[in-house]
């Protein structure tokens, strides 16, 4: 694939791993999402990046907290308040040996028109395929997707909720929701499935994670669950019509997985395969 | 079938209607549910039981005033403080000549606490059995299910969220739940449907109703969706065991309709029916 082509869409056959957070992850105590974050350091850096964060030094402050008593000895910061910082003068060295980029929280369109595009964010997709861990948290999650849900709350009106913008585009074939079941988001994941269910749906609630090795499937970690939509057997959809307040959708599939629990890409199908923490 | 046995399970071939709304349906503008309600009157009495409520009076006020304008002649109030005013002097009148019998919301433990098993219920089954419409809103609609999910929150564990008691057994083969995706309760109703996939989930949204004009499907209508949960195929559910915060459910069937489908119970299939309002 050339160049060109493999910044544009979604990296073929990575060797690297993407922790996918639904948000509000445990931070002390039990925290075997975070620890799994961590556990993928051998001697290299772990990159915050706090580009979506009203307020980064906060986020920073924890995190590196968090990380530090988690035993990793190199944490460093991704901070930017515009793109033109990260334009004018990328930052190139902090990914330099970096083993994991953690996305925090915030507004997932923060992160995509500051970064994405960038020389950083080309620098970002080579380490993934070269091997490092690419984790985000609840709108670091999101900004994974080719097609990225944004903003607009789960109740109410669907044609007010789901909203939708261009990716990262880290994960293949997934439409990652977070936050799920906590803000009530089933309404919209399945209404963006009915849009086009060549994508499969994923609402992660909070402190849960998927975790995806290689771009075969994923497992499920935390203490929350995580839906799974697949609108391949669905026979009809309203949704190419203007969209209205209440779709008409008929006959998705939703599996509901919890910690041990995988799902495969290829046949779209769930399996238990342990439990993973 | 033998009377007692009719009190104590769905009554079989009713001749009567019911129309089961997910709460908060508009009272003045468009208000299309309470029109359906106020349309199934011909010369007889709209009785409203305001059962559940905290607040009977003002309920009432508001019942009556609606149903009044819609051009109901003879709206009527049911209400008891306690179960002992319904068995000591049980108000049979009231229910004579009624031909709509209408739940309004609150706590749908307070009607099944207070109402079920009492002469008076069985004269609502009676008039239900030969013609008359049973309506109910929020709690009202939850109480129409043999088995009902009563309080909690939909958000957050499963486990706390999903409490389950005897109803009214009006409707065959459904569980019903309201304020549906204001409330984020697809968690706890994919888990009930785990519980037995016997049962069909139905998760009604606000402003939003379902129509049951024989016991073999039901029609909708109202501005927000409805959403069917159909564990026939599912394939894997951990449910039996002691119920963990977020179950794994596999391979459940989920249909999302809006206003002019319907959903026929034999088949378990939702159609396009035309436009209900």
């Amino acid at each position: 694939m050339s160049r060109e082509a493999d910044i544009l869409s979604v990296p073929q056959n990575p060797k690297g791993s993407l922790v996918i957070i639904g948000g509000r992850e445990n931070k002390d105590g039990h925290r075997p999402i975070l620890e799994q974050v961590a556990s993928r350091i051998t001697d290299g850096k772990l990159v915050v990046a706090t580009l979506a964060s009203e307020d980064p030094d906060e986020q920073w402050q924890t995190y590196r907290r968090v990380f530090t008593e988690l035993g990793v000895g190199r944490v460093e910061h991704l901070r930017a308040e515009t793109r033109e910082e990260l334009v004018d003068s990328p930052p190139l060295e902090l990914l330099e040996g970096a083993e994991v980029l953690f996305f925090a929280g915030g507004d997932q369109m923060k992160i995509t028109s500051k970064f994405g595009g960038t020389v950083l964010c080309e620098r970002m997709r080579e380490l993934y395929r070269q091997g490092a861990t690419i984790a985000g948290t609840s709108s670091g999650a999101s900004a994974m997707s080719e097609t990225m849900m944004v903003s607009g709350e789960g109740t109410g009106n669907v044609s007010e909720t789901l909203r939708m913008a261009p990716g990262l585009a880290l994960v293949p074939g997934l439409i990652i929701d977070q936050h799920f079941a906590e803000r009530g988001r089933m309404g919209r994941l399945l209404a963006a499935v009915g849009q086009n269910p060549r994508l499969i749906g994923v609402g992660i609630d909070e402190n849960t994670a998927i975790v995806m090795n290689e771009h075969s499937g994923f497992s499920v970690l935390g203490s929350g669950a995580v839906y799974v939509v697949d609108g391949r057997a669905m026979t009809f959809s309203n949704a190419a019509e203007e969209l209205p307040a209440a779709p008409s959708l008929f006959g998705l599939t939703v599996h509901v997985l919890s910690s041990g629990d995988c799902f495969y890409l290829e046949d779209r199908k769930p399996v238990k395969c342990g439990r993973a923490e």
